[in-house]
């Protein structure tokens, strides 16, 4: 053997989703791709707004010098005062370019901050349902990854989150918008986790991780967290609102109210360097700096949340009304999730279990298909529900 | 204190590296930035070849959908495919899209075929000089970087790499041409290494970083590893070839004769995940499988190259004749290398220490600046060695 214990194990466990995808894939090819509907991936199928592809069209052409060059590894200054002077709008806090560390996406983003943040041992916080990444990205860097339940509207219930805090807790990693269950964290949630955090015994900061910001519906907002939790450090990407997921551009920004911003900013600049990440891609940074205020449409998500979401509950199943990503994540009519998704699948219907998400009971579906995928599959959802509880 | 342990230690190790940084900007801003000349950094100063930033326009041009969508976080087949082809025309063996990963650069690409081959405690040995990174990229996944003297002429001693295999070797890593060397080690290096490594105990992988490869002067050639050694991975970027650092796109070629090749793919197509480098950024993927066999033309730093090896050995000074890359490696006239480092400062001259390369007696001069530099830098690497030598 080659690879690594660690590397191995994970692949093993990692093996039942393997087989459901390769389930999927033999459906697929026995049934007629258009017989299969496709819930599991996360993938916008829209495409980035005019304005993002011209303006790096404009980069290209663009003579000035050196910009495809190496530069500091936290980024284009240039582009972290744009990205900093945003900041100052949305929070009203006094953001510079050195809170601002420019990255490869929000997976590196959360990679660069968990590795300054944790010794081998310590400990971070998340809520359940969590993005499934989060437990490899605390154990890369020697961490693990707790997860507290939630209180029935699946947002934080800080009262458990509190009973989990230990001596090795280094950080709490939250999303909001959540993937998969697309619920908003209020900011009343925010105000409680503040107050807990300011009893701890030592400092712990909330990694916010926000991908899914700008994808809201019903005109709720989305919190803004650094005027709420003075510790609070905020990763996010343009992978979503700006529909271009495989270019890998994001940002770490360390709130000015931090008292240790400074440190973490020059200790994410060593990691983000020492991991392989080096810097965000250069031509992608001169974009967002330039439109990454632009956001895609989010009706088409909103028009299939709703037939979705009215779909599902009226065919009995228990669902928290998403208010933004673009997943809908009800409970399954029979405890065993796992079970429940090889039912759908019977059906044609690919979903994910929520025990990938810290959530048994329950199953994400993705909307980033064709709206007549949903009216189309919401038959074989009905008829696996009655099957599930016949 | 907020910051890992790890991450502090690493930090204050490297704070001296930062002073000299610091010396440097307080030298520009004292004399003027023109009576500084400043050899530490490897940023290609040229521009990108203008068919690669023709070819980056032609995507953002395309109507072809989900160009900057995810893909398999291999990266898109068709881009694989393009890479194996040119594999297979250079090394003869049957490279297929599935012996390739797209990487976010060779920095990624290292992280991540480290993080599949290591667990805690296992060994990465390499050949002084080496590229300061491979200490961290070891210690990320829990791995140790020893270090091998090398023989006079820079290239491995293949019989001290054997006597420090260990049962915790799992991997030997080398860059030619080097970093910091400029040396190309011959085939006969490799020959050796493939008995050494049919003799060893246990599968160990020699994993090849190779982004100078087109970077060769005076008609040698940079011989191919796989066909030398059974169990190689060649990790690449485009980077320097190209003139794109800023942009982060490389690959990993797993050697078709690598008996783990597709364990190893499936491992590091994994890690590559987790690690949050989800996936090489699109754009540059579809760039570079149509014009990632250009290069940048090499005649400027070979000319650079002759004036400063010329000028440094009619000084007197001690060196290898770099063949490939654009640094030149000298001995220092005294052995403390960070002493000669000052007294070149104090000559206006910024050079880094070999010690940070793991080969103190030396100094690293970068050639990616203007041919005058070199020129008007000459007559203070002099004054230095003659008072030195005083």
């Amino acid at each position: 053997m080659i690879v690594s214990r660690a590397v191995t194990d994970n692949l093993s466990k990692a093996s039942w989703i393997r087989r459901m995808f390769e389930e999927g894939a033999r459906l697929k090819q026995e049934r007629g791709a258009d017989k299969v509907f496709d819930f599991t991936l996360g993938n916008p199928e829209i495409e980035p707004p005019p304005a993002v592809l011209a303006a790096a069209r404009r980069v290209l052409e663009s003579t000035a010098p050196h910009l495809h060059a190496y530069m500091p590894n936290a980024g284009h200054v240039k582009v972290r005062e744009a990205i900093a002077g945003r900041l100052r709008v949305s929070t009203g806090l006094p953001y510079t370019a050195n809170h601002v560390l420019m990255t490869v996406g929000a997976g590196a983003a959360l990679n660069t901050v968990l590795k300054a943040l944790l010794d081998p041992g310590d400990e971070v916080l998340t809520v359940a349902p969590f993005f499934a990444e989060y437990t490899f990205y605390a154990e890369n860097h020697g961490g693990k990854l707790i997860v507290v339940p939630p209180r029935a509207d699946l947002t934080p219930d800080v009262a458990k989150l509190e009973a989990a805090i230990t001596p090795r807790t280094r950080a709490i990693l939250v999303n909001s918008p959540n993937n998969p269950s697309g619920v908003i964290y209020p900011g009343e949630t925010f105000v409680e986790i503040e107050a807990m955090l300011a009893r701890a015994a030592r400092p712990i900061v909330l990694v916010s991780d926000e991908p899914y910001r700008a994808l809201v519906f019903d005109g709720v907002a989305v919190p803004e967290v650094p005027p709420l939790v003075r510790r609070s450090i905020v990763a996010t990407s343009w992978s979503k609102s700006l529909a271009i997921p495989g270019e890998r551009i994001g940002y770490l920004a360390f709130s000015p109210r931090l008292p240790e911003a400074a440190e973490l900013f020059e200790a994410c600049t060593f990691t983000s360097r020492v991991l392989g990440f080096v810097n965000a891609p250069a031509l992608w940074q001169w974009v967002v700096a330039e439109v990454g205020d632009q956001v895609i449409d989010v009706g088409p998500y909103r028009e299939k949340r709703d037939l979705m979401y009215e779909g599902l509950t009226r065919i009995g199943y228990q669902c928290v009304k998403p208010q933004g990503a673009f997943y809908v994540f009800p409970k399954t009519p029979i405890p065993d999730d796992v079970a429940f998704v090889r039912l759908l699948a019977e059906e044609g219907v690919l979903t994910v279990p929520g025990s990938g998400f810290g959530m048994p009971g329950h199953i994400r579906i993705s909307l980033t298909v064709e709206r007549d995928t949903v009216v189309r599959a919401l038959p074989g959802f009905e008829r696996a529900f009655k099957k599930a509880r016949g």
